[in-house]
């Protein structure tokens, strides 16, 4: 049993917790969150070790690895810190906000054989999957064009969204990695848009955006269409579709289930979205963890790495600069 | 260039008219009512010919051939007239309410060999085409189960319904021709069940049904289950679905229109079914047409004959004393 | 947490073991199965007592609950131990094949209110429910029709066929239950219709059918329409649909993921159904364990209880003579 | 009954002229064709006039208005005849491949109120149309983002490619005129990328793209997204989507009927999408004749008109400087 301990236990890390609890090759090792009473209230419930310290975590002889789910400022030092211990790493993304970070990160670990799996959870979805897999089946033959639908149900608290890095770097990074797995080649121009419509005066003071377009392309001039939104008032919006010479894939939304009404007035309405991220995502946050035990049992490297994190993130600078520039952004001038 | 009458040009018989007069290869040569002002408006409108009586129709040199859109107790008096005549006829259905009647209009018109196609317009709809199609080219293998679901936007107005000779000779009789058209084997078996829920006390008064159930099988042992009901508020549904040894085809609702609208509180609404069954079956009335006019064209017997009619009718008998009697009749025991 | 043993652990036992090691408010106390390897296998694997007998079992005091998973015969004779030891029983259905059996085991535990929950686990479908919930709800207004459709992937082996009872009192009892779940009305009549197409000679030898059709009536005059194939290549078809005097609801089928595909050809193809009866309702199982916890932690009677499994019995014996006699059935005369 | 010519009956003319043909408050008045034999052979298969020139058609008195249907560097040169003929024009899209020489012919009509209408089919298409609808009476709220999906089934001969002004000014304007008919506010830049993977060779040699994408803006922020492709093997891909605070609206693709398959290894394939323009807008072409009698009979300018054609223009003029240059373009610096 891979014994995995858990930093950072709000939402997500709880969430994360439980998974690995609930994995046949897996336990949990105990959690450490910067805030106490929270700390305690989860080791209590999921009868585990309350670590004092991230330090005690990545020196326990009791860890055989660490999921990083704190705060995303903390993110590269406890990376580094696992590293230094020898201890494999599953990190949420954003690996940093700083670009200047994330290099000064990896070249801190660049001599390290320890595996480091990016958070990036959509591409364990398994309608996504589906679409990357009927590409690499040869079912829609060569990759034409990409289009990436992702919207949010609502807009975060203002007190985040200020924090958040800007919609390209906090969102649209998601959507980036999203491009590249489907893509399979690199990335060579960014071109973006952004708009101010969901909340216009927050957006205003924060120079970000609410509502974006981005086109990408590849070398060979494959294109990748991303469109986001902070608010779809119907539904966490998650929809990956790809065109190629023999046909089309696309992963649909889910409906919160199979239930359709039809009335005087309209047919065949369908249950409204999975609207919460959790929700839609559960099984994918699922298979992430598996995929963690898995590489680290195999001694293979992650399916999604560091590199994948720091490569979304060069994506998403090319994207802010690109929206302000007006103009197309060569991947080449960034970093 | 075919020259068509039309008797009776009422809501059905005017469609008729106008598909006539569209039609590349037929014309309309005429019509008749029994109510002149309605004839004489009509003639009007479409610029053709009123002919006085029907008489006048069936000896018209002007007339090669007659469609019978008239009140159903006219239905075999016109054909043995038309058969007379030498008119080849397209018969709305029924022929008849009497299976009595049906069998000596048969017997009158035995020794004729001019055709006679009976108006059961949904076997040219082209969903429930394809249907029989993927049967036929073997898609769905040995058909083993048929579903035919066929309820109305809504019930008939109170005068209608008492002169209709009850749910089954009146509306069922369309499903019992599907069931036919689609197992494509005699029903040897009916078992039906009928419901007073949509409008009770009316149909007490006609003791007749709003709400039926009924179980047909074939000698080999296939089977077809028909739901009717003469009020789904949601609209029009007509629905057939075929179960084989292979697979399943089905042939689903036409909504108004393609667009979908997705909001807070639901996600995925289709526009409403189209409720009007000249909208529903437009082109498969078209198509009716098409198939009339080439069917005498080619000197080869119409897809759906008198035969046909007779045979619908004789499965609404057995409904009918099928849910009298409360046991599964057979068809041997008709007529 | 509620201590729950399994006794039975074949295929569903082990599935119902993990689901309750899961539970947040449950632990399993423990296993028992005939097969000495099997129960040692899965206790090791589970890492839980593997207890000696059944009795054992049944007197445990480390043992608050039982599920039993064993094979249809020993049901009833395990009911009555656990309800003798007080443990309250979540049991999988059938109680028994036998009516006469069935009545005495209700005889016997009668004046007992140790509860006892049926495990028909399509109730606790989110698909399904959704259409009860539709009808609670007032969205279809007064139910008129409803249609279940019920199709296995696959026949399951000759040596199962012909102990399973037949058909009806194998694999239609779960739609009779449904009937009795959407209907939320007492059944009063079965018209039930049988055929031999997927595998005609085994059915021939076992006197039993692999295609049948039943329609149901209640006192009220609402009808339920069921039909069941043994064999249909596409996947476990599982669709409840509920028609009322102001709209319709469906629970429609469950595909393995949302991609879809478009090709030469053809457009818009989804996934494969989820073809494995524990994929297709894994959340309904685990939602059954919950209900069953639930209604224990609550001291209130189970949501699916022992009569509704005699229910669903009776409504399988009138189905057999209906066939039989090509009759309608009274339930009243049946047990 | 308005009498309607049409000058040019390769495809889409003689198309039109069958709709003129069977519309009820309009007759075909005439033909004529630049290519004698084909002028000759469709006036005798639909009975009518052919016209010996285009001037004879302009100046006759049995001629009320005008159909242009012919190649596209003609147009500018009939609409002005017609104009100065006082005869209502329809006219196919674009008016012509260069905005100079759109800006003169706009010029030389500036002081004329004969009507002038543009062939954008889409626009009169019901689904496309309930998009529009649907934001008009406010149902998904304020818009936020457009997205159009436009891919023509197969790419055209070479010999049209060569001489269709690219992609932009051919293929994209639809969607041009589109984005324009749904954002409902004008466009103040466009950022579009293009690439060559369907025909490489020929799109090189033509300086030409097969795969484009385009981000539209309007002056508020709202955002247009183009997707276009020359070969989409599945089919004549159609799909307009808008997001708006409120909601979503789709117009989805149209299947050929409403036959859906399941089989062993896939379940619920629709048929091919309706293939070819002509059946895909067939209801929209003949709404677009209603449309232009109707605003010839009531006196109003048609829904759309010269200056829809010349934005259309604009924006193509706009995205190609925008690909070449891989910036975004304001609007104003066209023109």
């Amino acid at each position: 049993m891979l014994r995995i301990a858990v930093l950072g236990v709000g939402r997500i890390g709880r969430m994360h917790a439980e998974n690995i609890a609930q994995h046949p090759r897996a336990t949990l090792a105990g959690i450490y969150d910067a805030h106490p009473p929270a700390a305690h209230s989860v080791s209590e419930l999921l009868n585990v070790t309350n670590f004092e310290s991230s330090e005690a975590v990545f020196s326990s002889a009791e860890v055989d690895a660490v999921l990083i789910a704190t705060s995303t400022p903390t993110h590269a030092d406890y990376i580094e810190m696992a590293i230094a211990g020898g201890k494999p790493v599953l990190c949420e993304k954003p690996i940093d906000l700083s670009l200047e970070r994330v290099n000064a990160c990896a070249s801190k670990i660049a001599d390290s054989n320890v595996p480091i799996m990016l958070g990036f959870v959509r591409r364990f979805d398994i309608g996504h999957r589906g679409v990357r897999k009927a590409i690499e089946e040869g079912k829609i033959g060569d990759l034409h064009q990409v289009v990436i639908t992702s919207r949010d149900p609502d807009i975060a608290p203002d007190s985040y969204i200020e924090v958040s890095g800007g919609i390209f770097r906090d969102m649209t990074i998601h959507d980036f990695d999203m491009a590249r797995f489907i893509l399979g080649e690199d990335i060579t121009t960014v071109s973006a848009t952004g708009s101010r419509l969901v909340s216009p005066a927050l957006m205003e003071r924060c120079d970000d955006y609410d509502t974006v377009s981005a086109v990408l392309t590849t070398a060979s001039g494959k294109q990748c269409i991303i469109n986001n939104s902070r608010r779809a008032v119907y539904g966490y919006d998650q929809r990956v579709e790809a065109l190629g010479s023999l046909g089309m894939a696309i992963s649909e939304n889910r409906p919160m289930n199979h239930t359709r009404l039809y009335n005087a007035g309209f047919t065949d309405q369908a249950a409204p979205l999975l609207n919460f991220f959790i929700d839609r995502y559960d099984t994918a946050f699922a298979a992430e963890i598996d995929a963690f035990v898995d590489s680290i049992e195999r001694g293979i490297a992650p399916e999604v790495g560091f590199e994948d994190g720091r490569q979304a993130l060069i994506l998403a600078e090319a994207a802010i600069r690109s929206a302000k520039e007006s103009r197309t952004v060569n991947i080449s001038e960034i970093g």
